[in-house]
């Protein structure tokens, strides 16, 4: 059986020395004709993105092309200006980087910036943090810390992290449209940090935003730092070869240049027609295949690399934020995605892989190998094995049982991690969304849940508004969620009502007080 | 339908004032007879846990018990001896912590000590490294930080971050069989770091472990800082209540009595027998309803904090290791599991939650709410509205909007997040996963899959030592991967041995010089 391995290795593996790349496919069970029977289907979904390259407009719900290849390759936008606005604001995040660093630009306080904080949410920080995580250094002249979420407690820790630092961080503002909710506040808490040490906000605030956002016009009407722009065509899980990940990155001192090189290259290399020669189209005939075309196994990623330990929650976002959708392009009700996960081996070996050998079988792993150990030599743990010879081992033994047990796995191997094999990856998984998504007729590059989910929460926010008003009015008095309810009008909302009204006595910003009963939910709430 | 919910929300809700805690199954759709027709099923479950709670042999491939309800009371231990074996451990645990904040044990350079390296991997870093995200803040007496893999890189940055305080750090290294590779390793390497720098690694080290392990031997012969008692009947994935959770945490400054006393409540109120009145039996046989007893469906898990990311993480681990089972306590083939995985709202919103709102319905979830926001009172927002109002409403209208789509929640809510609380989820998931464990008629307290693993990895790592051993022979001489399989009469090998030149030839550790081909199998390497 390992020899008809071996030679099923031989007959699939696709590699780029180029790239410093190889794709193993050869332990997906896939039959002898699958490649040729999907020719046809992969052949036009290698035509749709022809003409998203093009500049098709494939987002129809914001109306928008879809343009993240050309952040790496702007001589491919489809008009002069597009092409103009990439290599203005490549131009000009290399010089706001260079001038921070040699302390042209610097602290109100009169110091050298020495901390990024970005706040940004999904899309927004992902791919920052991914790229923080992987590429970042105890020497890099910026640290990146994040707030990507509303959370205060979760807020409060990380600027009690920067603490006296707080001085010397710049702080990135990302949103696209400017309207994020998350986003706002953020800027909002952010912005009282900065005050309440006396050190005035605007003087350490950039924003990354389309321009004439809400956002931008505060960075405009404050006289922030600087302002980098966004484009309509760049969506948020597309967005790391964009400012959104590109300006931190060079404010960290990475390789942009690197990074934005091994995402073209790998662009360059998955346009190819011959599905052989075209990583990105492997990989998305290898989905299809596990999945059957409709998400029934999950995609597990095991990077063998601290480093990508955030890998696979950016693959999380790019593949199920991309492929999970309802309707399919003809409108049918298709409820299709794909489920990912993953964390890091060996580590992970030690935790969820027990299911993985012996338990159900549904899914299919990609292991992800980085050849190159560290950057110095290593010492002995035994006489002449390295602590990366066991990380090699524990994959290859992992993956050997796993094969043994009948479990379909991928291997990517990339010879090390910087930032030119970081952009290979980003680009060869964008694209094989991409790919994947046509497969299955949906489309890639819209989002109608998130939007939703947006709205839900307003709903919320209006309700909870309402509760408080009432309260304040009738001051003293106390009431139960039910009696709110239907004083509100609002009847069918009495969950709601209580789960705000439990939220807000439990915080003292509400003055909200609670006369206790057993069960719960016939507690009586009042504003005093 | 949301009145009816609400009815329904009503006639199920459990929960506990004592315990800070509520579990809300009302939006899961089980039939109105479920409980009831499971009600033998389920009391058989809660028959077995109290034979594993009196101490019957529960891993029968290690032939031990299984006793981590014992480490928050005591006085249920079956012995004696295991009584003491607990207190006192606590005693020395309290007693350790007490000199090392008050300056009394100091670092060699006569430093309080202010950092911990905690080495080790599974069972031995998820506790701990749920513990120090929950509860840490910037005033703690030492910060944590973590080896939990064998990747080189991984460690530099590590080592790297903690950088000149690394001569007031503490290094835990923990490992119950004491053999634990990758915690070896990880030992190795920090050893290394500490003489480096000059500094007696003996006197920074501590060891947790089972008395007369290998660690624990070499943890007596070079005359480590201390030595704490790990037991044959505490299990890696619920070892959080064992010294392994508790001595970081009482380092860091964590009120560990009150963890301790979350778990140990908990653990009584889940011991009841009537269903409707055990939220850890409502909790498993929700995962069987949803999951049919099968797996067929993921449990994702949000927390709605930032503090609480990694809790997924730790229930991936602890659900899927003790679940995810090839055979059925009667020998059967089942292939049991539950996937599981998560991250934080409202983060996930802007991520994956668009799959799971449009996308394949192969999910439930379970939604962590935590009604405090913060310690201090909070800005507000927009009027009358805060940062925390706003985490609220994300967390509401999603729910709301997966139930209007069909998709089945759970929602656990906690009052505050703090050492009792965190215990008091530890207690209720580790028994909710004993107790599906029971139902679906497997043994959740041991991991065949992993010991196999680690049998896998030492063939590799053998198959390396006879590569370049005969590489070393053959000096100055070049061989293809089949060349080198065959003269070491395992031509069955050839791909790993491969893998292994790849590997080898990447690194300077080796010696390997390559003579490049394409394809790249074709290569030659040589030692030189």
């Amino acid at each position: 059986m390992k020899l008809a391995l071996w030679e099923r290795y031989k007959q699939y593996l696709w590699e780029s020395a180029e790239l410093g790349l190889k794709l193993d496919i050869s332990r997906m069970n896939f039959p002898a004709d699958y490649l040729e029977e999907m020719a046809p289907r992969i052949k036009a979904a290698l035509d749709d993105m022809v003409s998203l390259e093009a500049g098709a407009i494939a987002n129809p719900d914001e109306k928008r092309m879809v343009g993240h290849y050309w952040l790496r390759a702007p001589e491919l936008a489809p008009r002069q200006e597009i092409r103009a606005d990439i290599q203005d604001s490549l131009a000009s995040i290399k010089d706001f980087a260079d001038h921070v660093h040699a302390g042209r630009i610097i602290s109100p306080g009169g110091k050298t910036f020495s901390r990024l904080l970005i706040i940004g949410i999904g899309g927004s920080a992902l791919g920052p943090q991914l790229m923080a995580h992987a590429l970042g250094t105890a020497g890099d002249p910026m640290k990146a810390f994040f707030l990507d979420n509303t959370d205060p407690d979760g807020m409060d820790l990380v600027l009690e992290e920067i603490g006296e630092q707080l001085g010397e961080t710049i702080a990135i503002v990302i949103s696209k449209s400017g309207k994020t909710i998350e986003t706002r506040n953020g800027m909002i808490e952010a912005k009282r940090a900065w005050l309440s040490r006396g050190i005035p906000f605007e003087r350490c605030a950039v924003a990354i935003t389309e321009a004439g956002s809400l956002l931008d016009e505060i960075a405009r009407a404050e006289g922030w730092l600087a302002r980098f722009p966004l484009w309509d065509w760049v969506g948020g899980r597309t967005s790391v070869t964009s400012p959104v990940g590109v300006l931190p990155a060079a404010l960290q001192g990475f390789d942009i240049q690197s990074f934005l090189a091994g995402a073209r290259r790998c662009d360059e290399l998955t346009r190819q027609l011959d599905v052989m020669s075209n990583p990105a189209a492997l990989l998305a005939l290898m989905w299809h295949h596990a999945t059957g075309g409709c998400g029934k196994k999950d995609m597990v990623v095991i990077p063998y690399k601290d480093r990508l330990i955030l890998f696979p929650r950016y693959l999380q976002q790019l593949v199920m934020e991309s492929l999970g959708k309802r309707l399919g392009k003809d409108g049918r009700t298709v409820n299709q995605g794909i489920s990912v996960f993953g964390n890091k081996g060996a580590t992970d070996q030690h935790s969820y892989v027990q299911q993985l050998r012996d338990g159900v079988d549904n899914f299919f792993v990609t292991f992800i190998e980085v050849l190159k150990d560290r950057a110095s030599e290593s010492i002995q743990v035994e006489s002449g094995i390295t602590s990366g010879d066991y990380l090699q081992g524990f994959f290859l033994g992992t993956r050997e049982a796993l094969t043994e047990g009948g479990r379909e796995s991928i291997t990517i191997t990339i010879e090390r991690l910087d930032a030119f094999s970081l952009g290979v990856l980003v680009a060869l998984y964008e694209r094989a969304v991409g790919l994947y998504a046509s497969l299955v007729n949906i489309n890639a590059y819209h989002q109608p849940g998130v939007e939703a989910g947006k709205k839900a929460a307003g709903e919320v926010i209006r309700l909870q508004g309402q509760v408080m008003n009432l309260l304040r009015e009738e001051k003293g008095k106390h009431f139960t969620p039910a009696e709110i309810a239907v004083t509100l009008g609002e009847p069918q909302a009495v969950e709601i009502i209580f789960k705000i009204l439990e939220h807000a006595a439990a915080n003292v910003d509400h003055h909200i007080e609670k006369i206790p009963a057993r069960p719960s939910f016939e507690t009586k709430y009042g504003y005093v």
